[in-house]
């Protein structure tokens, strides 16, 4: 991974977790990531930190662009010992992307395509005797085939993502993962238990669970959620099942998914044939995105309003202005009062509202910081009301909130409310 | 960076990006960011490889956990040849800890706490002599001082932050970074500029600049954004100055800020004492929440409407149903009537509306997936209506979108629409 960029806060390094996830598929025991700048002395160094660890495939990201500060492939082509050479056919294929590129770059004045296929040039230089990935943005990847063999993608997640499944076709690819073994992986979520209520019982099932220690067990709590991720060989299968009954035994009520269905997949499967309307204040839309992040969602999301003032609650959701002199805009009844007005305007048959305080400011010492009230209700007259104080930071507050209410809603529409 | 679950792409590492930021603020040059899985023999490898490249300072983040596959501690204790030490005080004040979080957790059943404290009773070992940094959560840090210095910090960001801070106040860490060089850093953004014009404009500047090669130049293009950071001892401030004009002259119509300021703090800025009501299809709430982001939008933000049904486009903005057959629902006349529709019902001054086909289904030939319209009206009469085809995913496309929509709110309230 490289791009002086990466080491910054400026952009998130998205290729290094996705490129672990297709690894983990194909069997392919990840052993490091390793990030650092444009700097050839630090990607050098890395590449030689990593075949001395003895991996049979390196795979490095970014540093393709046309900017002087790119210069992944040519340090690569020197770790390796080869010589960079233009490669002509490539040259004009990248010449041709650009122009093409130039006329759709929305908002742009029309630059010179011929200075731009100049900065573009470099793009084409690609180390001798390397299979040459066609480019999916403007930038070709190689394949150097050796001890290790090393794959060079750009930094794009677009452009990263469809080449890493030509370079898995290649014969220099598939010869350096030939030793993999295949690893069965199970997942399993839960929503509720704190992480340390979990270790309670991983630390039992060690001693009950023949083969335990045969499962490489990761766990990890986020936003809520509990997951429990277990590697295994096939022959070992007998103990993944046999921990299984254990986690079932113990936290029958907060397990939500056995086979890493996501909640999001779940409420997908359960809103099919019905109309969902949101209703939201301090999560302000995120409900909505994330209920519509999937395609084919206009299936079953009608919409959402998005009341951030009390004015707004009252003109799109007819709430009651007394109701929240009374109660407050943060109170079970004025989320009610929501989720009715959601389910009415919209004419759905499935309504979300989330009012809460997300901070920094507006705590009180009695609805602190975090207090967020939760009603969810089906046009057949099921509802559900709750209210919690979520921790952390205005985010970790708005981002939560939407979890806890996909859980509910969950629960509603499996009548487990 | 420790944790197997970081090598999967479950878990986005937040650590590395952020102690980048600081350390660059601190005017420390960060050389290499690497990350393994919970295996000692990796976890070495890589405490050995960093120092080998001579660096002042090692900072670890993860595997602090309670659960046996958290052994940071452990093995740095190793690297450092100290050996670990139940830590009293610090095993009772964790015991503490763990026993009010456990009343906290939100939707859990009351675990057995004397089993919680056992399992977090390996926290309290620390390496005999290291500095000890108080928990956030339940995990406390090390500063272990040497050559190098190692910082040991918790996974979680809202743990690894607070005490990041503590870290630095300590001696050992202070002598650790002293012989650093103080930095200037300017960021210059720009939109609708595409990388390659970019790349071309700095290759003039190489020659026209006195002074170009000793400024370290970093440029990312990011959602339609073009961001140049430039870093450079106080010395060379003539020679940024002279890049910076030489951008203006080239780009003036593209840069958006000279000072770092993202678009989000600029609208925010343009929106005080205004009100500001969204109106969202494919975006579905996703630039309400942005509007959002900032503590104290509620000022601004009246609120929105995700209207992804055409029957939500015509009861809740009144949107006329013929219009959306003659035009189509994704369309400019459309997008006008949602924006209008959106300043009427909330009694607002300022609305955006977004209407778009983010796919991966509905594009036609004529409006091919991507395609997105956007409207901008404030109430004293000005508006600015305009349609782009965004590249990318589903997802590529609606963040896009929300960026395209707030550098048309910005254009539009700075009245150069």
């Amino acid at each position: 991974m490289t791009g002086t960029e990466v080491l910054t806060g400026r952009v998130q390094d998205r290729n290094g977790p996705w490129l672990a996830d297709r690894l983990l598929e194909l069997g392919v025991e990840l052993r490091h990531i390793t990030l650092c700048g444009d700097r050839p002395a630090d990607i050098e160094a890395q590449l030689r930190f990593l075949a001395d660890q003895g991996v049979d495939l390196i795979i490095t990201s970014g540093g393709l662009g046309p900017t002087a500060d790119d210069m992944t492939v040519e340090v690569v082509a020197r770790f390796c010992g080869l010589d960079l050479a233009l490669d002509e056919a490539l040259d004009a294929r990248i010449g041709e992307i650009v122009t093409s590129l130039m006329k759709r770059q929305t908002g742009s004045q029309i630059v010179d395509a011929e200075a731009v296929r100049a900065a573009n040039r470099k793009q084409a230089l690609v180390p001798a005797g390397a299979v040459v990935l066609d480019p999916v943005g403007t930038a070709p990847g190689v394949v150097i085939a050796g001890t290790p063999t090393v794959v060079v993608l750009p930094g794009p997640p677009r452009e990263l993502q469809p080449m890493w499944q030509a370079a898995v076709a290649t014969d220099a690819v598939q010869t350096a993962i030939a030793g993999r073994t295949q690893y069965q992986q199970q997942t399993v979520r839960m929503f509720g238990l704190p992480e340390s209520g979990l270790a309670d019982t991983l630390r039992d099932a060690e001693r009950a669970v023949p083969g335990f220690d045969r499962l490489e067990i990761t766990t990890c709590l986020r936003r809520g959620e509990l997951e429990i991720v277990t590697r295994y060989e096939p022959r070992d299968a007998g103990a993944y099942s046999d921990l299984l009954m254990v986690l079932r035994e113990r936290h029958a009520r907060e397990i939500f998914s056995e086979d890493g269905d996501l909640v999001d997949d779940q409420v997908a499967g359960l809103l099919d044939g019905r109309s969902i309307a949101t209703a939201e204040s301090c999560t302000a839309g995120l409900l909505a995105a994330r209920l519509t992040e999937r395609p084919g969602s206009s299936a079953y999301v009608a919409g959402g309003v998005v009341v951030y003032s009390n004015a707004a609650k009252a003109a799109m959701l007819g709430v009651d202005s007394t109701l929240i002199e009374t109660h407050g805009a943060v109170s079970e009844p004025v989320a009610e009062a929501m989720v009715r007005g959601a389910l009415q305007r919209f004419g759905a048959d499935t309504a979300v509202a989330i009012t809460g305080i997300a901070g920094p400011g507006g705590g009180t010492a009695t609805k602190p910081v975090g207090t967020v009230c939760f009603s969810v209700a089906l046009a057949e007259g099921t509802s559900l009301t709750r209210t919690l104080t979520l921790p952390g930071n205005r985010s970790d507050v708005r981002e939560r909130s939407t979890t806890v209410a996909m859980h509910l809603l969950r629960r509603t529409l499996t009548g487990r409310g």
